[in-house]
């Protein structure tokens, strides 16, 4: 199967001083590529990315400039997780839509930062699994799937198993909590996911043995239905 | 003043066979920048990008190579509209965020079309009016501003003089009319003015006076306050 | 066998609103690769490109920058027709030389519009051809061969079977008919035909089917013997 | 004025092991600029591109390879001559024609070596011309003009004073002198001046100082009228 | 006068977690500008790079991608750098020589990171003086000068006003420091430096003041003399 | 086994105006190739190189600009020996590190010039070595090792078999034969051999087989042992 999986920088670069342990998340993958699936790869900006837009702010830069400085930390993510995979990897981080062209003609497995000023990771995540004509997009947060309302401020917040575009657009609005705030999903990437009908599972990216559950169908996350 | 104004690609390119006058609207940002203001544009795709797009759909290509191509006409049409400009203009149509910075470094009225994937022009328009520091930011629409519900079904439809930018969602949210549908200004596009604090007018561009109007302060359109 | 086919905009785009009809053509070239042939195809702009060419210099466009708008459309033409041939096709048009070097080593059939103004897509088609490495290259028209003058304005127009590319200048000049005037072929790429010695074939193009046979060596159009 | 000035790689390079002395052309630059003009220079390959082509040719380049690296010759001819105008010259040579309208844009003199495999350096210098807007286009070769046939074969050879293109044409094919067969100007270049009206002047190179005089209207060679 | 200054990443960026203070330096930067200098400034990586260059070593990265991670560390800091100068600085990082020769074209402050592995920034901010046609090179490190061996480890150590070039090879060999070990200058930047004959100074660059002092030839480090 | 060779500009490229025989070495790395080895080359500028790189000092290019052309010689004689090669050689020469990275993805041998001034092919062949992950970096000079000192000038210098790198600095230092001088090894290529540990031999590159013999280890020349 074809699965986009949308890595976030904060599960995988957590803080500024210590050094990540990617092979939990490694050995994830690999085990996905050794079943015969095809893997590509959004890897988030994480606590780094957070801290040098901080840095820019400060100094006076323009928001998109900031959101281009985080894109180019998420690069670097990516870089980094695609030497952790080794010969697995397609060895550049596609900057464009050209060069995600080419890397996706190596066959290997492709990842990607960011590309442009005002565009979520969860949106290139989204561009990335219908370009590459990914049947799921797996993405990954630090809760478990969604909930009716923010599980973190409200204890009897309800999970949902399954939900559709339609019905995670009314669940968003109605709790007041808009789209991307507890980073699970923004408004770019449900349209992409709707238009090209990818089933899209939300799940708790803090285990990577979800990831695999999620692809082998057997996850406890959520799912949108396109 | 530092304006940016996004130029509807169906008011400037509406159909696929007839030659489009642009000189009503060159005559009016040649007004613009005589009165010192500050221009950057951007144009949108109009027909010919639908057009374009479908016969790419109807062969076989993902949505995201779609866009693509609507990015690709939208940049020929900035270019055709960067020519009826003439010397004003920036004699580039920067296509990514590493060329909108050498753009801007000119001087000169700088013209865009899309940037990537899953974007759309407002949301581009947005990011131009962020990075250039723009203080207004003009839209242009073929409805004269933003109404209760959608103008063209519900006749009752009452427009609005001023709105915030949490006003406009929860009229989006709750007339039903999700953001984009009647090509107003969609969620990125609000992100962007929110955290850049840009004031922005969404207006009829059917008449080009009215970008003047809305530069002048004298439009009869929608304010958005962020 | 190496060949290089060019297509013209004109057969597979030719007229602004109705949808192309590319499956024939497609049909035609998977039977070239499902026979062994390595194919090299150049797709020119056709009407878009004319409407587009004709939108820019009515806006004060120079005549250089009309062709490189020609040049844009005709890339997205070849665009459109790699993704009706789907795998088969290298998935990104080389823009210039270094690109083709790198499609080239993709081992796909490669697409290409053109490259820089001043040349005609027969003339990047000969480019093509040479680069490659083809034996053949099959150049497409609305007519159906070589003729002694334009058999649309002489009945009595004879068609010739073969021609050295001598003949052939010598008759393109004696019959007051330049180069390129009815879509045959070009100054440019005869240069580069005769340097290269590269077996060309002027075929009628209205038909797919005769790509196929002209590559098999059964066609009705006309040699011009390097 | 502006003028476009085509100088030969043959007279500028003439040699591969002595130093070639640029500075009599560059003080018939420093003057022309001196006096007001808008100057944009082209500069050929000369002995050292041929000796390159040779050598990749005798290790098995095809022709359009050959080309390629006939053209970085010449762009770095074009860099050195551009060392030697110091501060007028713009600092970069553009590559391709997004570079050339960048260059443009410093409002220095532009200098240019090649483009495209199958493009001479005079239909480059067309393009140039054509795209700044040249009311003048210099071509100087190794002759002083054009002839009725090749001077240096034919002593009876007539000069002619004014030709326009379509006697330019008819003389070159009737004499079985085809176009750049004594470096005098291709059929691509004629067909760009003819569509962009560019008055062309074709004089001999050997002294600097008739480029001064064509500009001033005192040239001993041959004009071109459109 | 043209300075090149080299700014310390260690000293700009000194540790991961909190916010540098930028503005000491930006305000010695905007004096040398108001005083009629022409600045061109490079930017080290500073911790943030030592950090992620552990990280990607850490993961199987290779040496000379390690140098590629910190080279993009070290651009970035030369962007938030230049936002912190505004207006006088070039908008856009140039990440090689062909981009450096279009930022020069701008005639603002232009400032770089790092170019490519294998290369010091001291190298940079070398080739960097030298294509600026800089007259002082301005090296700033954590210690105040050259001393005939590491200060902090020998208190004896005798601190240089003037070396030569011979001389400073000689004391770096001699002590058994060898170039680049604490944070002086590398034997490339020393051959590039000799070349083009560039006064270099090599400062205490924890205080900014010494800066200016350097350039106005009033500082307290070690004259290296071409 | 993965090998990176350094073949000397001067030996493949000796003289300006005769053509050179690159076919004993293209035989020698088909036979390296034939037996399984996984050969990456880094071409030099030769006597072309240095020419050019004359020319463009005499007419007041400064030493960087000088050192870019020295670059781009050098890229287009590693594009005649991959012409030489044919279809073992990846169909691009990469020409920055991005570019180097998709060419290493191709699986052929890999064929590279120069990067950025300031940088001598000895240090990109060392940076191609360890990007490459070679076991193997064979240098090739014109010289047959490592002496104690310049053995043209001194006909009592001893030959090393084998050094370390601290030896080899050694060496260098007290012969006052500064790296570089005669075309051995420079200082960063051995700072970047010392990092990666990678072995390395000098030998002399006047006779092809000898490059055999040195990854077969049978060499004559001088180990460097990392």
């Amino acid at each position: 199967m074809k699965v986009t999986i949308k890595l976030s920088g904060h599960i995988l670069f957590p803080d500024l001083t210590s050094m990540p342990d990617l092979k939990p998340y490694v050995r994830a993958i690999e085990q996905l590529k050794g079943r015969g699936h095809c893997v590509f790869i959004v890897v988030g900006g994480g606590e780094p990315a957070r801290h040098y837009i901080k840095m820019a702010r400060e100094n006076g830069a323009d928001e998109s400039t900031c959101d281009q400085i985080g894109i180019s930390i998420a690069n670097l993510n990516a870089k980094i997780f695609s030497k952790a995979l080794g010969d697995l990897a397609c060895p550049f981080i596609p900057k464009d839509f050209d060069e995600l062209e080419k890397a996706l003609a190596t066959g290997k497995i492709v990842l990607m930062g960011g590309l442009q000023p005002g565009q979520s990771t969860n949106a290139v995540a989204a561009v990335l699994a219908e370009r590459s004509g990914s049947e799921l997009f797996v993405n990954t947060t630090t809760v478990d799937g969604v909930y009716s309302s923010d599980p973190r401020k409200n204890p009897d917040a309800k999970k949902y198993k399954k939900v559709t575009i339609a019905e995670l657009e009314k669940i968003l609005d109605s709790s007041g909590v808009k789209a991307g705030e507890y980073d699970l999903i923004d408004s770019v990437a449900l349209k992409i996911i709707r238009r090209s009908k990818i089933t899209t599972k939300i799940i708790d990216g803090r285990d990577p043995m979800n990831v695999l559950k999620a692809v082998e169908g057997k996850e406890e996350g959520t799912i949108v239905i396109p």
